[in-house]
């Protein structure tokens, strides 16, 4: 017969996706408190254990703000299983000496993936053309239009960290030639460095943010930006949708004055303007970077030995940088 | 006053596309006949300037047959703007000593470009997932379903010439693990040979077909090979729709026997079978592999280079390889 052991408690107010789909990872090490299955307001719930949770494993829904915070005053750690924990207020956790942790780099590659997915669907038409394809136009209209061709386009990648990196090591093997803006220039790699993102717009065919969302990067693509990138230019969000000021966007998509969109994120999630759903220029994809089983798996695991270092008062795996 | 010069008769029965976006580059060093504008049935039309036709540039359409040939008795060359020139029949121009040119490499980017989008957008559900939002149902159904990870994959390219080299090269970049049926081995490549397709399939997670349609490689990916491949398996085709079995094809995607397909290219064009339409596990595409403005470019200059060096009696650029 199995020892009885106490496993430590760990609150969770909605699940994110690697719980969802790892539960049984979770509920063999930690006594998880699931307040959305609880018949009690969220607030009620979280009160009744107040005084034990130690431990929040968070979700882009649910904002860790102030509110919750203070309704939680023996807690110690927020773990979050994104790598943006934007919906964390970082601030407001330092304040009350509570730690951050996040998913380090375990989604890097599926958001490159999905980065360099959407940048060749825009460039090369593959949704719209599919769509026209099922409709049944291409056997009684003809051809779908001509792409554009993706060697040789000049890319700009804002925010050159785990996931830009990766999508300028794809991007290198179809013939693209990369720069890039980012907080500070990277002298390990030889891509020319922009220390402003309108001139970096302004030298390239396309941009692909994979930057945080902070206050420095809130509306940093703005429409100065947009203009400088041009009429032939593409633009590609794996960020957050807010780094990117979506009225101006949405204004020069439907006045073409650029040419192309990739958007996997935007500023009410789940909602989307309604202009893009109209427009065959743009790829719309639901926050779906990350959404693989295997990226899954691997994001659970990250928030696991996050806890479990915390539970037994060594070093987190992961702790959010101030970002 | 510009010389007037006498320009050499080229024949086009359908425009490809590249003369379609081109058509001053071949009119001005060219005397155009465009059977297509003619009122005329279209051997009446080519009976006409049957004893002055040395030259035809074809299209896919209009398959260049015995038929067509014995119209044309002066004919000495057949120019075809696609890479796969299966639609003209190499063996009776042959007999009839009449040469064949192609496009060489001129598309091969472009088209490996569209095999790795493809490639992405079914393992990673890109136009499936850009469908549901566009239909509202992220807001009210939740987040779409997950994907597979690229890196990782072990794909095996079928035909590994000049667009499955550009397939491989941009697949190691994602991590994919690369090996290849070819019809030969290519030594100077450190990439796994398999001499048997079904083999290449059973130690792979996905078949990328970038090989021409030839008596040899016509259905050579069927039943057989489709089993080897496996219920987890995804298979992408941009070279022609022949060389798979179109049926069991279907059958396999329909009793989800394989994972998913995204197909350029189909038995019947524009014509795609029905069962497809209804899948969200396939991503169809209207054969516009080489669809962009720089490649049809390039093609009417890879034609027009082949024309004049036929008419100024210099060896072709691009002679068709017996493929």
């Amino acid at each position: 017969m199995a020892q009885t052991q106490i496993r430590p408690e760990v609150l969770i107010v909605t699940p994110p996706g690697s719980f969802t789909y790892f539960e049984s990872d979770f509920t063999q090490k930690f006594n998880v408190l699931k307040a959305w299955e609880s018949p009690l307001p969220l607030d009620q719930y979280v009160t009744t254990h107040a005084q034990s949770v130690q431990a929040l494993i968070c979700h882009a829904y649910t904002p860790v703000n102030a509110d919750l915070l203070q309704l939680l005053p023996a807690l110690k750690l927020v773990a979050s299983p994104s790598t943006g924990a934007d919906y964390v207020d970082k601030a407001e956790c330092r304040r009350r000496g509570v730690a951050v942790t996040n998913a380090g780099d375990a989604y890097s590659e599926d958001v490159a993936d999905i980065a360099v997915g959407l940048f060749i669907d825009v460039h090369r038409k593959i949704s719209a053309a599919d769509s026209y394809v099922r409709r049944g136009l291409w056997s009684s209209k003809g051809d779908y239009p001509l792409g554009s061709k993706i060697g040789g386009k000049r890319v700009g990648i804002v925010g050159l960290g785990s996931i830009g990196y990766e999508v300028a090591k794809r991007l290198e093997a179809f013939g693209c030639k990369i720069s890039y803006n980012s907080r500070s220039e990277r002298p390990s790699l030889s891509y020319p460095f922009y220390s402003n993102v309108c001139e970096l717009a302004a030298n390239t065919d396309a941009l692909i943010i994979c930057c945080a969302l902070t206050d420095q990067t809130h509306h940093m693509i703005n429409k100065e930006v947009l203009s400088a990138l041009g009429r032939e230019g593409v633009i590609v969000n794996v960020g957050r949708g807010a780094v990117i000021d979506e009225k101006e966007l949405v204004k020069c998509l439907v006045n073409r004055e650029i040419r192309g969109a990739g958007l996997d994120v935007f500023e009410k999630e789940p909602h989307i303007p309604k202009e893009l759903v109209e427009m065959d220029n743009v790829v719309l994809s639901p926050h779906k970077a990350v959404f693989t089983l295997e990226s899954f798996k691997r994001g659970s695991e990250v928030l696991i030995a996050n806890l479990e270092a915390f539970f037994s008062n060594k070093p987190l795996v992961t702790p959010a940088m101030d970002e």
